[in-house]
């Protein structure tokens, strides 16, 4: 049973391959990957020189496709570490014959392998697994040692848009941002009651909603130092 | 009836005037008051050099008198604008036989005039005005002008420590924060269901706990210039 799911999705993603950008350094020995750099080449990938934004933890790419319509001249980078997940973002892009967004299965830490410095206007955080518990912090998408990476791959001005529907991961990434260089504005306890226009739900937030539960907001930019001259 | 409550409370401010530092500058002209200064001599009303923490908007004052009960050590001033809400706080005070707790009777834009540049070591916010409403905006006590204020207060690694039941002035205050040099930690979405200790109820707490609200808290600090050294 195993094996005949796994031969599907080699066949799903082989199907989609125009949508994935290959890794060629193995992200597993985190150590040596972020050390070794296979930068993408955005003209390469995109054909153009647009500004390039990114979302990180894309699940099944509701979120992200639905961006990528509404925005054609932006570039989007999707990665999401499960394959058997990402196949089906994959898969929604090129139904909608999206030219403007690309996929990457990899995890957060190996981004400064594949990311060129400063050159990312935007990072989406939607609904990371909020982990709780003491002694997760340090797995936290919004953990200072993310926050630093993040740093590094955004231009002067970026910012991160984040939502959530844990109240204590809201809690955490507040603190972490503000210690870790960002700024803060359009904090929201409660987003879809919020002046916030033109919000695009992700599967989880559909879920959320119909709870009633509410979802928290927060953008997190970093200081434009052109500003500061 | 008017004058009759006049001259009772005449005569109740009379009775607890050693709590109360007088003010020698008007601060209905506010744009004067800033400018001229009448430092409070700490060691002249309290008899000693300890560390000074200000309460803004004290109400009938059953914080900030639990607060100096519990820290004999630590010095307090109280502000509030209304003197007929101020002189249950003295009251409180003076029943208490407290030594290390003084109040005044003046709006926030005035502090300067009064308190030392870079003498509070924390501000106390608790249960503001919200002023949800549009336009209103500046008369927020965690306003940037306000912040601006507070800033020259504070000594380096200052904090201020804020509560609030109001969803909208919680979101209002982390951006304002954020946006003003100061970085925050400690943040609560359900003060009551978390990890703090010690905390000490105000009057409008009470009501809000009874009715079952959450209680939103945030802790403001101005980085400390002597750890960049």
């Amino acid at each position: 049973m195993r094996m005949r799911r796994k031969r599907n999705l080699d066949e799903r993603l082989s199907a989609v391959s125009d949508y994935i950008i290959e890794r060629t350094i193995l992200d597993l020995n985190m150590k040596t990957s972020v050390e070794k750099k296979d930068y993408i080449d955005y003209m390469q990938v995109f054909g153009n020189g647009n500004r390039v934004e990114l979302e990180i933890g894309c699940g099944k790419g509701l979120f992200i496709t639905e961006l990528a319509k509404r925005n054609p001249n932006v570039n989007y980078i999707a990665i999401e570490m499960l394959s058997n997940v990402i196949v089906e973002a994959c898969e929604k892009a090129q139904k909608a014959n999206l030219s403007n967004v690309r996929f990457m299965i990899i995890r957060a830490e190996c981004l400064q392998s594949y990311i060129p410095e400063h050159t990312v206007s935007r990072i989406y955080l939607n609904f990371s697994t909020p982990l709780p518990q003491k002694g997760y912090e340090k797995q936290r998408l919004t953990h200072r040692k993310f926050l630093e990476i993040y740093s590094k791959l955004l231009v002067d001005g970026g910012e991160i848009n984040q939502k959530t529907d844990s109240k204590s991961l809201f809690e955490f990434s507040i603190a972490e941002y503000s210690q870790s260089g960002f700024l803060l504005k359009d904090i929201s306890l409660d987003l879809l009651n919020s002046d916030c226009k033109n919000n695009i739900m992700t599967e989880h937030e559909r879920k959320f909603v119909q709870m009633d539960m509410p979802i928290y907001r927060i953008v997190a930019y970093l200081p434009d130092k052109r500003e500061d001259r």
